[in-house]
């Protein structure tokens, strides 16, 4: 039997790549032609020349997303270059199609300088509804996504900080529900500073949670730590860990109610989960193997344990995040996504799970549950326009239900 | 009855735009996922890390040109910005997928900046298999090609330059045949010295035309004319016009035997016509009113009379052109679109139109001629080949079988 290596290999190879571009319309005689390009093609160009929103009407910006990398930071493999990260960004486009209908173009960068790829960004705005970043190192890519908020018209979403976030915020809504507890009151442990690790204490935070402390490979930050700082942790420092605990990941985690785990395997051991508070809930995604065993967490008492990983209850996979939001904010074609639509998404993630269904090995839908990203367009949407971002009204339910029609996958 | 223009806003409107991205591979299930995306999209990832020529084998980039435009010349519309000129870029994309299976993807870009548009598209050559050029007014477009020819691996072509001086020069040749002249020595008047008229000359000269007289709006260009000029303007008065003549085009047009006309409507009179030598042949191509119409040129006595019109005979229509070239050159993974490129793809559209079919109303196939594209790209491949532009061998039957595959237009 051919190894997953050998498959992804030959169906690369067979396909020449995952994506196409398809015309919508044929082009097979002179009518066709001229409907499509010369003459008749001027009378959109001068529709959106006279009113610049139309460009959302009359072509494919506001269901294109660009898929944009440096290859810097791509999966488990780092720097690899853009060439090579290629099939990831082909992989990342070929899923917002299928699980929401989303046009995506892989955009591959060849530099790994902030300035060039924020300008490069910023001059194909034209062509794109919204850009979504995808495995660009720590710490460059927090300035790019901020740079490019804020300069640019259109969502920009880096993947890996905000649809990790997301997904685990969702699970942890579920998890509390089974443990009782509240999110203003938990005690959250963070261990790994990357771009997921700090996106998902600032999601966190803006849902309540108030307590943190942010390890990274040399223990816990605290304020006026004096090694191993960047600009982000020193600004974490000041919002987290307000004891100032110093130590290692052994030492801080006694105590706490959710160990969050975005760093490495083997990071968390069976007696730092017996030293926390009853009920911990354990989040270990560290990828391909997960910073403990969900048996060996489980044997340490853990009350709820997810992972990144396919073949354990609870996977926490940015799918279900990433194809519904953009749905969402491109539907109504949306300048940004803010907090309050990130929010939106984690409610309706966490919601699709019915109070009667849930229990510690299912507190986040499967990857292929397709109601899932109909949910989350419709909240993410409607968030948009409760905010003000949104560019056009349209009805959530609506939404939902061409979400609905525009997903290829099927049932779990 | 609708009218062209009511007609094309409809379709772009209920269409949103003319192209889509799809995906090749479905991914319906974890099994899919697990070879299209993560883990699985690891392997094509570490072959190209370790062979960065295998990005051709392993992703889209082999057959994805990039329809490059920053809007400033659209049609005939001028600069109407790029938002604007999306609908023109998306039906060049949708044109490259009908006629020649080649996947395009639009690039619009916020600039005019000469510098930042070459820093931009260097910057995306990890995605592309080539680079279509569109749209940009001159003399900017030529700086821009050049720079990019030179600093880039893949091909780079400006297509209102080239496109219409091959198609142009394919009709040149078969009209030669009737009149009984010889393209060494004909003299040749072009009017009009923006993008396509002096591609045309570089292009003819390549062939060995070696008499031409290049008038702007201010009359014929000759070596220390002190008004008008720009650099390549300078350099063509240089190798063209070497009786240094002056005057109008009324003046310099006695005795030619071709007139080439990428001007305005009404640049040519039948007087005009009348004083060329016998059998003159008169291309007419600016757009949508030609500089003489037919009817009138062929009153005038002029011999062959091609334009840029579907509803005359001769019509110079690019999309003779770009599918086939481009499809030749990528399926040998060309460096670059170079002159031996151009001229087999001249030859390739000229020998099209059989001896025995050839008359004054037929010099030029049809542009749904199903067999123009398959035989462009097979000569456009050989030559890639024989000149070193090659990065891989492929039989040219091979490259003419394929794209004959994936032609999807009818015949004419």
């Amino acid at each position: 039997m051919a190894t997953i290596r050998e498959e992804a290999l030959h169906m690369h190879r067979m396909k020449k790549g995952k994506l196409e571009t398809k015309a919508k319309v044929a082009v097979r005689n002179a009518r066709d032609l001229s409907l499509a390009y010369s003459p008749g093609v001027a009378e959109p160009c001068k529709e959106i020349f006279e009113d610049p929103q139309t460009v959302y009407e009359y072509t494919v910006k506001g269901n294109m997303v660009g898929v944009v990398s440096d290859g810097t930071a791509v999966l488990g493999l780092g720097n690899i270059g853009p060439e090579a990260a290629m099939p990831v960004m082909e992989g990342k486009a070929v899923l917002f199609k299928s699980f929401a209908g989303v046009d995506a173009f892989p955009i591959c960068l060849n530099t790994s300088d902030v300035d060039k790829i924020v300008e490069t960004v910023k001059l194909l705005e034209p062509t794109f509804g919204g850009i979504n970043l995808e495995d660009i190192a720590a710490p460059r890519c927090f300035e790019i996504e901020e740079r490019l908020k804020k300069e640019m018209n259109i969502p920009v979403f880096h993947d890996d900080q905000h649809g990790t976030a997301i997904v685990t915020a969702a699970g942890l809504l579920n998890a509390l529900k089974i443990t009782g507890k509240s999110i203003q009151e938990i005690k959250v442990v963070v261990n790994g500073a990357g771009a997921a690790g700090i996106a998902i204490i600032k999601l966190l935070k803006s849902m309540g949670c108030k307590d943190f402390i942010l390890c990274d490979s040399k223990g816990a930050i605290f304020e006026g730590r004096g090694y191993g700082m960047n600009d982000l942790k020193h600004e974490l420092a000041l919002v987290t860990n307000r004891e100032k605990k110093e130590g290692s990941l052994a030492d801080v985690i006694a105590g706490t109610d959710v160990f969050v785990g975005v760093s490495v395997a083997g990071a968390l051991t069976k007696e730092m989960i017996q030293s926390m508070n009853p009920d911990p809930i354990i989040f270990a995604m560290a990828n391909p193997v997960p910073e403990i065993m969900p048996d060996d967490a489980k044997e340490a008492g853990a009350s709820v344990i997810g992972t990144g990983r396919s073949d354990f209850p609870n996977q926490v996979n940015n799918v279900l995040a990433f194809p519904g939001i953009f749905r969402g904010a491109l539907d109504v074609y949306a300048t940004h996504i803010n907090e309050e639509m990130k929010v939106a998404a984690v409610k309706a993630i966490a919601e699709l799970v019915a109070e009667s269904e849930l229990n510690a090995d299912y507190v986040i839908p499967g990857p292929f549950d397709p109601r899932v990203a109909p949910a989350v367009a419709r909240s993410v949407a409607q968030a948009a326009m409760e905010t003000g971002v949104a560019r056009r009204k349209v009805a959530p339910e609506e939404v939902e239900k061409r979400t609905k029609e525009l997903t290829m996958i099927d049932e779990d």
